[in-house]
This record gives structure tokens, sequence and C-alpha cells, in this order.
């Protein structure tokens, strides 16, 4: 292995940009080469990349999204789009891959493999941490430190108007981010898809809230469970609260990377440039249990990541 | 005078609690006794309220929101509610009132002067920087600094994925928030009710800055001047663009407040006490040209606060 | 069991007060009362204590320090303090502990333990993260995060001015604050405890990265490897470069807690209240590859720490 | 006027990026070129300096420091080293200088002014707001906020403990960020050059608060008053407590900047190319009474610009 492809692929993720950093420092520590490929798969088709070196990722480590860009390719889908792909691959002498992204993200990488041999890498980076193989991916404790810091922001105000307030968050599959940051916050509800609510439950608990002096409630909805605007008007017309909406969008995916998605994604990114040195291919990295581990593509493609159930019962029992 | 009350009313700012904290430790300072009075005028009508000291204040400095609450009082609007509040005044000994809050907020306790008697003095709080008679109201300076940084994370994820962005922030009436915020965060436009806007323009502006090789941007939109999703919709529709839209909501009045909204609250609210202790009655406390001075409400209530065409103007130069 | 004591001991750390918030929520919904002692084992000396409610804890999940204060106590290491204590323990009817803080904090209730048969439950508390039984302690991740901001502050101005900075951290037996914060945020070398340095390797860093074109460096130091005036004494002596120092000291333990504080403390705090209610004794709690688990006394206290050598190599690699 | 040349000099201030991006585009949408020299008046001699565009200016706005880097010249103070920076100015063809810096770095151009009759305008960047002429100078607003976070995440272990902390500050000839930072965060005491100490009367301050019941207390030291370690041993002589001495240093300069520096800091830099435009030269611009203004350097360099003493009584009175 003399020279290796980098990746960013799917949606953006904070701490992105360390993991790259770490990818390319320790591949050039080894000696090896790296290649920058952009805008995710569509620039392997439009060989839209080039060499990275240690400028090209100095600054980068506190720097939220990806400097590669990311993008969808539904060229890059296609058999026709892959093959030119790989002319480009082999034309920038690319030896190895490896790629920051989802789980899709890997599929792309895993078909190319199957197809013309060229070993890939996953790393883990996306807000949802929702992959199996890892205990956390790359993004999720930045984008719960700004749906915590939400909160308090908006508990400030529902504490001073004496009112309920509903917040959806990012986790179309998964509620993840929702329980974290839930039971962080101090959530009086949380409603994530992986666990079926019923309305009405929620309603009795802000009335027994209100009688017992309880002030305002903050209701946190994974947007994979309901739509936060569809539970607002579920209490008005169970209860008669007028409550007050807010979705955090795409916030919740960019800002300055915390300590910890950093030194993830730098121990992540080094794992990755071991591995395709070892010849390895067609695994994830991610951390198990404090250490890094490597785990094959087959065990995370498509297979669940549940939620830690234990917690979402102890967010019930602290929001009483 | 030997004992105010104190209130604050409408909608919650942060730095409000700062100005609590002034108001109740100045009047204690010159020999007075303060009655803090909870939920708005509401507090008057159902007497909720009692006295407070050092204690009540200690540790509120830096906490967004308020400790006294706020709220509307339909009652209090009606001749017969207010005779009600003004027996609880009696009652409760009180001499002189602090209203902190914004326009309608002091037209209340105007009302009460008028047909009463009772001194009273408003402190301007409120995050939209519309009151004639102040260049800047409490929780302005935060709630742009809130705005500031949504803009900073939703750019990481703009650049990476190449796409436009619109952003929805407060102001029904008032484009300031827009305008500080937009100029703050490099905007590539912003909407403003007060100046009307042309569709066409700014996704010629967005085709321009493509052709350029802009590979972002960020439509920041006053929610007085256009929906978010609006604007979204109508760019989609010109010129076939993507866009995702962000509505920021209750997110911008709540947070710690920023050293210049607690000093500004420190300053107004203590100067508040002193017109009150001088006999002065029916005017807001402000700040102009960095001196904090008294304007009589007649010039305030209903008075247009113009924005600042010159920053708008900038904000569009810089932004090409 | 039907009435528990809790206590916070030694350095605040923040996400204490997340951890009481837990203890008291949780054991209540079993039905358990709770008694607060102020100012660690003082606290129970003076008998300085008091029932806790879900209002004691209302609003404290994102406030840094301990709403319980903490202190050190000369006569709790005496027999006769002990005893002391041991009757207010009686007068009060607490029937087990909850003790938050360091492995110092842990030997005194243990001792209690031993002497009058009280059961007690460790909660490790403490920003070094340097305790046996767990992969983290409360208040770790809030310290490195504030430190990784400090550097990132510190990072505008070496650039800027082309210079290098000595940034001294807290950590008199342990290296993990510097290791975890100089990974995380870059620093060019990091100086611990637990592993010799060379200053004049430091310097030859410096002088290869000067060569190289590096116009700035940052060199991080626990308090238990070095002093950072030393070190930039040093630093001046072998090379001739003026280094700027900064000394973080106590701004390293306060501030709001992470996310990943305050769901750690909450998880803690709720599984100490279930190990004294199981009838477990002299146990510290503790995350174990992502599972709460409890560990036994003799095993924790003066058991050494060691840190994560892997990433220790891993910074010197991204360092070059 | 067709090319102006831009230079950062003295202490780093954040906001001065975005001064830079102000200046450039600004000037650039006027039809100008830019030159911009780094490491200040170095630059000048070394020739170190080249042209800016849109793109040199992209991505900075929020980015503390200063990407011209910035640096003192002993040989700029010569005439000869003056003569090699005219020569190099003119085979760029710069025909007038935008200065960011303190009243130091405006003397420098003066004089180059005075001896080759170059245009100079002056833009107040420096953290300490001490220069007469403008209300504020970029850097500052970021250092205070800096300021009070720190003191609050001091306050957290001072109340946790119950001691007395001392926090020294920048400020070497003026106590305008202790002053503002000692308001907005609620010091005990605040100890400026400005006006001289008793400490004594702080000592008896302490004493009465702590017989009021107040736990704890905070210090707050500007460096030009006296060293925080000095005042903490006096403290300790004089009446036995023991404090905790926290130098805030470097930490104060960097940082993004809020979005009042960088409001300030574009509608400075702006003005700065109008001024250079309209054939003006030998004044700086700043904020006064919210407005931009030109002020002649004669009425700047070396004149005082006095603390607000109200706001200093203003800080005693709330900090009873």
């Amino acid at each position: 292995m003399q020279r290796i492809g980098l990746l960013t692929s799917g949606g953006d993720a904070s701490g992105m940009n360390s993991s790259i950093r770490a990818v390319v420092r320790k591949a050039i520590y080894h000696g090896l080469e790296v290649i920058g490929i952009r805008r995710g798969y569509s620039g392997f088709i439009e060989a839209d990349m080039g060499p990275m070196n240690l400028g090209s990722v100095a600054d980068i480590i506190g720097r939220g999204g990806t400097i590669l860009h990311t993008a969808r390719s539904e060229r890059f889908k296609t058999k026709e789009g892959r093959a030119l792909a790989m002319e480009n691959i082999q034309r920038f002498g690319i030896q190895g891959l490896v790629v920051i992204g989802g789980d899709g993200s890997f599929t792309g990488a895993s078909i190319l493999h199957q197809e013309y041999g060229i070993p890939m890498i996953g790393v883990p980076g996306t807000i949802d941490n929702d992959i199996a193989g890892t205990d956390y991916t790359i993004g999720f404790d930045t984008a719960v430190n700004t749906v915590v810091d939400a909160i308090n922001k908006i508990r400030d105000t529902a504490t001073s108007h004496e009112r309920t307030f509903v917040i959806e968050v990012m986790g179309r599959n998964s509620g993840n981010i929702a329980l974290a940051a839930g039971l962080a916050g101090g959530a009086e509800s949380i409603l994530i898809p992986e666990i079926p609510f019923n309305i009405e439950e929620i309603c009795q608990k802000l009335l027994r809230g209100i009688k017992r002096g309880k002030l305002h409630s903050i209701i946190l909805v994974a947007e994979g469970a309901a739509s936060g605007i569809d539970i607002g008007r579920q209490v008005k017309e169970q209860i008669g609260f007028d409550t007050k909406v807010t979705i955090l969008g795409h916030l919740q995916r960019g800002g300055t990377p915390t300590a910890f998605d950093r030194i993830l994604a730098a121990r992540l990114g080094a794992k990755a440039v071991e591995l395709l040195m070892a010849g390895e291919t067609n695994k994830m990295v991610g951390i198990k249990a404090g250490e890094i581990v490597a785990t094959d593509l087959t065990e995370v493609i498509g297979k669940p990541s549940p939620i830690n159930k234990n917690m979402y019962e102890l967010a019930k029992i602290l929001s009483i």
C-alpha cells in the first residue's frame, strides 16, 4: 500500500475534519500518500480529487463540516458510473480507500470492492449514532450537546412563561439523539421511533406536573417518532395547552466538534490507515467498550443498532 | 419613596434577571424596600407578590429568563382589573413601579398612573431592539449572538453539501435581529420587514454566486418579512435550487446573557430606581450614545424605531 | 432501607449536581427519603444536613459545582470525629450513604462502614479521571472541553504572533486531562507525570517545526509533570524562544456540564441508589465498556489507573 | 486611489479578521485593489506582502486572531527601516494604508505619512478599549465575554468550596476589561489601575460578607493595578483567608468574535476605505454614540481614555 484515497460521504457530521486530519497525518507518518476525493463518490466519477499533505489538514481539527465536501451520487449507483470511478481510481494510483460516513456510504465502497477488488475501510461518521459495530459515531456527541444547549435556552423561556414547549430533533430511524439529549437536558417527555408512545399518557403527565406545581414542560420529539407540530396540536386538542414548537433542523450537524468527537475521530481515522496497511478490507472501525476495534461490514450494514432501554427508563424516572 | 414594586412583562429576554438584581440591590442600597410581582400584571390582580431581599437575587446574574416570570393579563386591560390591581398595590404599600418589558408593558403601567397616580418607570427588555428612546434593549445582544452561532453551525453543513439554506429568525415588526446577525454572520441575503425584497433579485444573486464559484449561501429571513418556508419554496420554483429551511424560534430568547446585556441591564435597572427616588414618572430609561438617559413615555410608546440603513447597505456590499 | 444520606466531598467537579439530582429523584421514585449533608464530612460532624425533595434538585441539572458544597474535614479523620458523625447519622435516621467524590472521599465512608457498619456506595466525581474501576469520572469530559476551548483561543494568538505557548493544566498525579485535551486540541507537545519527558527533545521538535514552516506551537503541561513557568524558562535557555505561559487553574472545574457528564452522572447516581436498596456496600459505581457496573472498593482505593498509552502515541504521531 | 495596503499590528484582537474581510470586500466593491502586508510593519521591510481578493477573506469572519499575522518591528522604528519600507510600498504601487491595531501602531504609519506623504487611516483593534476617539475597540467585547465566562466557571468552585478567588485579567494601563467583566460577572471587588485601592478595605468587605452569610467572593484584578498573586498573599496576611489565584493571560485575546465585535469591525473597516477614497489621512475611525466617525490622530495618540466612573460606582453598589 503506497497511496490511499480518502472521502467523506452522506450527511456531514462534526468531527469529520478531525478524522480527515488523522488519516492524512497517520498515513504520511508511515510514508503513504493520500489522495483526497471531493464531494463523496461524485468526486471519483468526475475525477475531482488531488493529493493531500500536512498543510491540507492544518487548522481543521476544530472545524465543523468536511473540507472534502460531501454529496449524493446517483451515477455511482450504476455499474457504468462505478466503472468510470474505478478508472479514475487507477489513474490516480489509489490502492485502498478510507470512507468516512454512514452505512449507506460503506455500501458504495463495498460494492466497488466486490466488483474491482479495491480494499476499503469505513469510518462511522454520522450524528445519529445508529451504526452497529461501534458504541459511538463521530458527530453524535457534538449534536447532543447542541440539542442540550437548545433545551437550556428554551427552558428559560418555558419557565418564565410557564408553558409547554415541543422540540423536534433529528433522528429519522433512531432515537439516540433525543434520548441522550432528553436525559441530559431533563426533558419531561421523550418520543423516539423505537418505542411507541401514547399521547394521552403524555398529556396525563403534563396535567400531573401542573397539579404538583410544575410550571413548564419540555417534550422532546425525534423526527422519526412524530412531527413536533403534530404533537403540539394533539396536546392542544387533548388538554387545551397552547404549546410552542421548535424544530432544530440542520443546526444539529455543524459547529466545532466536542473533545469527545475529536478524540474519537482521531483514533478511528488512524486505525483505518493501520487496517489498510495490514491488508484488511471490508471492515468498519469503531469504538467498543473504550477499545478501537474493527468489525466486518457484513455485521454492520443493515444491522440494527438498538437504543439503550435502561437509559430510556432512567430518563422516565428522573423526569417525574 | 420607601417601597417600590418590580415586575417583568411581555416576552422574556435574556438579561431581565440581571436587571432585576440591579433594581433590588440598588434599592436596598438606598434603604428602599422592593416587592416583586410575579407573572406580570396578573400578579397584581392575584396578589401574587412578596418582598425581595439580597438573597432573592443571589446567583441570578447569569441566568436567562426572569425569576419573576411573565404572562399576559387580559383582566388588567379592563378598568375593573386595574382597580383590583391598585387595591393590592396599596395593600402592599407600593409607592412606585419599575416595569421591565416592551412598550406594550409600559402602556399598562402608564394607564395605571393616569388613573391612580402611581409613579412608574419602564426598563426596555425585549430581544427585538425596536423601542424608541434607546439604542439597545436588554436581550438583543444575546439573541443576535445566538443567531450568529446558529449561522456558523449551519454554514458548516451548507459548505459541506454546497447548498443554500434559509434561516428564519424572530422579528415580527423589526428586522434588527436579522440585520445585525446577518451582518455579523456574513449572510448572503437578509430579508427584513422594513425593506421590500424581490425574490428574483435574491435568486439572481444566488446564480451569480454559483457562477463565481460560491458553493453555498445563507438567506436570513425575519419572520415579519416572510416565512422561511415560503422563501425556500419560491427559490425552488424560480431557479430549481433545493434549499433547507431552519426556523430558530424560541431558541433566541433564552440562554445566559452576554456581558453587554448584563451591563446594560444593570445600568438601566439602577437608573430606574434613581428616577423613582427623584420623583420621576412615566419615563423609560435607555442608553443613547453610551449614556444612560430617561425619555418621556410619550416619545416611546407607538413611536417608530427605524433600522440602521447604513448597516443594511454595508451588509449588502460585504456579501458580494 | 428507608432513608439515605447524600454528600459530595473533595474537589468539586461539573456534573456533581446532575448526580445529586439523579440520586434524589431515583430514591424518591422508589419511596426512599434523602438527607442531604452539606460541606462533605464536616456536615456530619456539625449536623449540617436536612431532607431533600424533588424541589431541592429542580433546575440544577445544568449547573456546575455542587449545591451540597464540599470541604475538607480534619476532624472526620479522627476516631472521635467519626463517633460524632455517627451520632448524627443515627439521629437523622440515615441507613445508607451515597458519597460523590474521589477515592479519598470513599476512604472516609469506608472507614465509617468498618467502624459502624453503615452501608456506603461511592460515585466517582473528579475531573482527573484517575480512579480505578471506571472508564470515566464525572467532570472529566467537561474539564477537557474547557481546556480544548482554551487551546483554541490561545492558538489564535499563537498563530497571529508566530510564537510558542505553554499551557499548564490540572493533574497532579494524572496526565489524563492533558492527554485528552492535547489530542483533541492538536497540541504539539504533551507533558504528563506518567511518562518522563526530555526538554531537549521538545526543543528539537520546536526547531524542526520552524524549519518545516510551522509558525507556532503549543506545549501542554500537566501540573504533575512540570510547572508551565519552568518549561517556558527551559525552552528559553535551550533555544532562545520567548514563550508565553498560561496557567488555567480553577477554571477547569466549573461551568455547565457537558451532555456526556450529565448522562454519566445521572446513570451513576441512579445505580448507587439501586445498590443501596439491594443491600450492597463498600462499592463504587462506574462505567466500564459502556455498562454501569459496581466495583468493590478494595479494587478502587489506592489502585493505579494507568493512562491510555495508545492515545499518547497517537497524539505524538498526529502532531508531527 | 487605486491600490491600498492593509496590515494588522500590535497585539492581536478577536474581530481583526472581520475587519480585514470588510476592508478587502469594500475596496473591491469600489474597484480598488488591496495588498495585504504580513507581520505588521516587518512585512513592509521584508516585502512580505501580496494581493488579496474575495477568496483571501472567505470563511474568516468568525475566526480569532489575524490572518495577516502581527509582529513587533524594531527596524521600522529607524529612519533607514522606514526608507526600506517606503521603497517596497512604492514597488507594490500602494497609495494608501489601512492599519488595524492600537495607538502605537498608528504612530508608525503616521510617521511614515509625515516622512513620505503616504495617506493612512487607523482602525482601533485592541482588547483593552483604551483608545481615545472611539467608545469601543475591536476585540474588547469578546475579551470581556471570555472573562465573564471564566468568572462563571470559577464561581461554581468558589461557591462549592466557600472560598475567595482572585482572578487577574489583562489591562496594563487600563481597567476597562476588569470593570466591564466585574460588573457583568458580579465580582465582589474590582481593582483597576485608574483608581487606588486599599487592601484593608477589600478585606473588611470580605469579612462583612462572611458575617452576612456570603460564602464566597471573587476579587477581579487588572494586571496594571496589582498582581493577582500579591493580592492573594495580602489577603492571607491581613485576615488569614486562603485564596486561590487564577491568571487568565492570553486566553483573553482569541476565540471567535462576538456579534458586537464583528459588526463593529465590519463598520470600521468599511469606513476606513471610504476615508482613503475621499482623500483623508491621519485619522482613526471609531464609533461614538452609535455613529461611525473619524478623529484626527492628534486627538487619539497619547490621549487619555478615562474609565466610566459611573460604572465603577455601580459595580460597587451592586456587589454589596
